[in-house]
């Protein structure tokens, strides 16, 4: 952190919407805490100092929300930044890792060249709920050679432990719920 | 900039694919600039250079690659970040604005409550080809009675004329073709 400003309560910045996407799911809506000049910064600093000694060579991000944080991380960072991207819209060779949902699966790619040995890459998300999209992207990663240098969150849903679905990786939240 | 390294050739960090997303469109693929750490860093710094002085208070980007450097460009010059959506994707109330696509029409969302009178917005993209995305964005913005402050773009395909159909704006890119 540059400044002594008091931190900022990042949870009053966060927007509980009910039954979004679907009924009985409480969606925590981020674009009030992205619109907020100083609530962005003080969550991008905060992830910046925890992993500024983290060794890491790469931020990778899932589309879409996790580009938002992932990519100025990866600024701050000096480092370089590798988007996972839904199917199709990569467009060299990919590798590709489905996981599944409540209802059906996901499929999520990566660039064969994206990463590679050596390469120890820092993955990133606005949240993490049940951990699934986040244990795809380690498992492209781990494809390609490359080490996972840990992972980032800015809300985490202890409730449904996807801490666990990420057993033996170090993994940070800012917020828990 | 905060260094005195020689620049960066950025076109070179840029990958040339033939034939995607379809037969005889040459994709100008960025992700091989975003894995470069001082290439992307480059590219961020030379934006915020240019767009320090211009008393914006947000910027906004679209859905998805524009959030991999709208974002870090709003972290840097200490304003808030405005994502505009694809339909269905944002929780909150919405405005929408639809465009034309050389076949058929896609349509943009933006909260209704993310920007408003009396703020001057940046919109970011990765790249502007006809221009119809950016220009759908300002629509959005100036319905809320928001101000747009200029668009920013890595890379303008300028046979495309994407400048005229934001004619009245200012337009900075940071690579022609």
């Amino acid at each position: 952190m540059e400044t002594n400003q008091p931190l900022i309560d990042l949870k009053s910045r966060i927007r509980d919407i009910p039954d979004f996407p679907e009924k009985g799911i409480l969606f925590r809506d981020v674009t009030t805490l992205l619109k907020d000049p100083a609530a962005f910064r003080q969550v991008i600093d905060q992830m910046t100092d925890y992993f500024r000694d983290s060794r890491a060579t790469h931020v990778c991000a899932v589309e879409a929300r996790g580009y938002m944080f992932g990519a100025p991380l990866a600024y701050n960072l000096n480092m370089g930044f590798i988007p996972v991207r839904k199917p199709g819209k990569l467009p060299y060779d990919t590798i590709s890792q489905a996981y599944e949902l409540e209802y059906g699966k996901n499929v999520l790619e990566l660039h064969r060249d994206a990463v590679g040995p050596g390469d120890r890459v820092l993955v990133v998300d606005d949240l993490i709920a049940t951990g699934g999209s986040s244990r795809a992207t380690a498992q492209l990663i781990e494809t390609l050679g490359a080490e996972v240098a840990g992972f980032g969150f800015i809300i985490e849903l202890g409730f449904l432990k996807g801490r666990e679905a990420l057993e033996g990786y170090e993994v940070y939240s800012l917020l828990q719920y």
